[in-house]
């Protein structure tokens, strides 16, 4: 193998970035050059000891909190950024990240198509990532596969579309503490209508990155969005790992939406979230319909879980943007994805 | 709009040039400059009478045996060509148009990964390809979605393989003379076999350019590939509108294929297809099952049907073909398919 390993660099380390460390460190041909995080009870430790795993390198990562030392101390062929959901607090850090040089996976949900929310913030990231020839791409399970790429791929052995509707009924049980606050489970009615008015309910994120990356795909242009937030109240006590609802309470987000595209074809979007559906008969589930010529109705169940998708999604991507042209780009500019399963070098491009 | 119309050509004006045809006429953007048949029936008719539709363009356009001078006379950007289901049978063509520095994409099944069973001529192909300038692609809904991309694509969110069992089950039964022939429907069971002994029974093609792909898209290696072939047989009186099987004979075929990666992943590919599959209870769909974290079971029900998503796809990529950079490319080189809502050259790169 000719190729230098694959050197990544996670800034974030949560369960997003520690899980794509573990992902990585199964995988032949990458090499982790450098871990930041901020959170002092974690920073200087060894993250084969903090992931309990054996270290395979000749080197140790020590989590560190200086992300410009470890970018100028060593040779970096991507950084996997996992630190927010939204475009416009990732941005000094893509920034930075850009100006070093260096190509970025970011995890932040509207990072996914930053144009829906941040039209001038992603102007200047092109610009950016032109000037210093690197590639700069937001992903993730949902949006960047489930509601979005996985739909406008299967709409490749379409002729007409009406309609897409899209569902995607997961559940929140495995996740920990900052999911069950951002999604409000555990409050009564009462605290979830007046954190949802202070903008404390974050729900889910992505709904309009979703469909404009769906209307760019077609070659379209959204014409009206909308979505809408509603509190899951439980019939019964729900109690997850790190979540609990009394009956009566908030167990999770039903969350819709809805774009219409300048030819008149709907998107529908529609994500409820809530620990324990099972308890209440909701099987959970990925499902994209397409109504027109033919009829689409494919789903995957149970869904594809977050944690693991989105991990996955980064990790799997690698390549697809160190081979990309220098730029801001998005899931529909790459070529599809894929698992990574033999040496990560085989998919990266000689020329 | 400041680019020209995109100009196509279709030769081979069967069902699935046809229907390219008509699918292209609903669309914005696109001009076709010349179809090609030798089937003197057609010849010299116009496509217009030929598929009862009006002539939205401001010139007719006249079925021609002649492809030299329909490649001579007009400037041409891609050639649909649904004429072969090898590579050998479509080279000669392919080469002509690739001399004549026209993109082209072909419904041949085998070109959808020609390496798996032709590598000199996709050698070959490829380095004309890049001589003239011009992007060759093979495509078609299975192989090119349905049994291979879409696995490929799923798997993204996959951080670890171990198998795939990925199912076609579908209905024969909106296809024609053909395709009855060349599956043995109708045959009696000494029939077929004697058939099947000759080579005479076409049974699917793709299974080896599937299993390939999956391969290539993972950076990995088939070591082990093994098909197999078996008559269907109905225990009841069976009828198609182009077909009829009696109880005892043979109302399809029944194929199978498993690879061996270099990895130990293995890919198991079941595809039997048969004359009204609902009689005997069969349920018709698209099944893609990935074991591994996490598992997948996609599936879409009933199946996408095979000339309309053929038809589609081969539609539907050609912007990627005019945007891709020159040579021989599969659809895992290309981005994520997609359908072509709006106007055709909203998808055109201007670069």
């Amino acid at each position: 193998m000719e190729r230098d390993k694959v050197k990544v660099v996670i800034w974030g380390f949560g369960a997003m970035g520690s899980g794509m460390a573990k992902m990585i460190l199964s995988k032949k041909g990458f090499d982790i050059v450098g871990v930041c995080d901020l959170y002092d009870k974690i920073v200087g430790k060894s993250i084969f000891d903090h992931l309990n795993v054996e270290n395979p390198y000749n080197h140790d990562v020590v989590i560190s909190n200086d992300i410009d030392s470890i970018l100028n101390n060593n040779q970096v062929d991507i950084v996997l950024l996992a630190t927010d959901s939204y475009t416009a607090s990732a941005f000094p850090k893509l920034k930075k990240i850009i100006e070093h040089g260096v190509n970025v996976i970011s995890t932040a949900e509207e990072m996914s198509y930053p144009k829906a929310n941040q039209p001038k913030l992603s102007e200047e990231l092109d610009i950016l990532a032109k000037q210093h020839g690197v590639t700069v791409l937001g992903t993730g399970v949902n949006p960047g596969m489930m509601m979005d790429l996985l739909a406008i791929c299967i709409g490749g052995v379409v002729e007409d579309i009406k309609e897409f509707e899209i569902s995607r009924i997961n559940s929140l049980s495995p996740f920990g503490k900052t999911v069950m606050e951002e999604q409000g489970v555990g409050l009564t009615l009462k605290e979830f209508t007046e954190r949802q008015a202070k903008n404390e309910i974050a729900g889910h994120v992505g709904f309009k990155e979703s469909a404009y990356m769906i209307a760019e795909a077609l070659g379209l242009e959204v014409v009206e969005f909308k979505q809408d937030m509603k509190p899951i109240v439980t019939e019964f006590d729900r109690k997850s790992p790190h979540g609990f609802a009394k009956a009566g309470d908030v167990c999770g987000v039903e969350m819709s939406a809805y774009a219409i595209l300048d030819n008149g074809i709907k998107i529908k979007l529609y994500h409820p979230q809530q620990i324990e559906p099972e308890m209440a008969g909701v099987s959970t589930g990925d499902y994209i319909k397409i109504l027109g010529k033919p009829e689409i109705n494919l789903s995957n169940s149970p869904e594809v879980e977050g944690g693991i998708g989105t991990i996955a999604i980064c990790v799997n991507m690698i390549p697809h943007v160190i081979n990309a042209k220098p730029g801001l780009v998005t899931m529909i500019d790459l070529p599809v994805p894929r698992s990574i399963m033999g040496d990560v070098r085989n998919l990266i491009r000689k020329d």
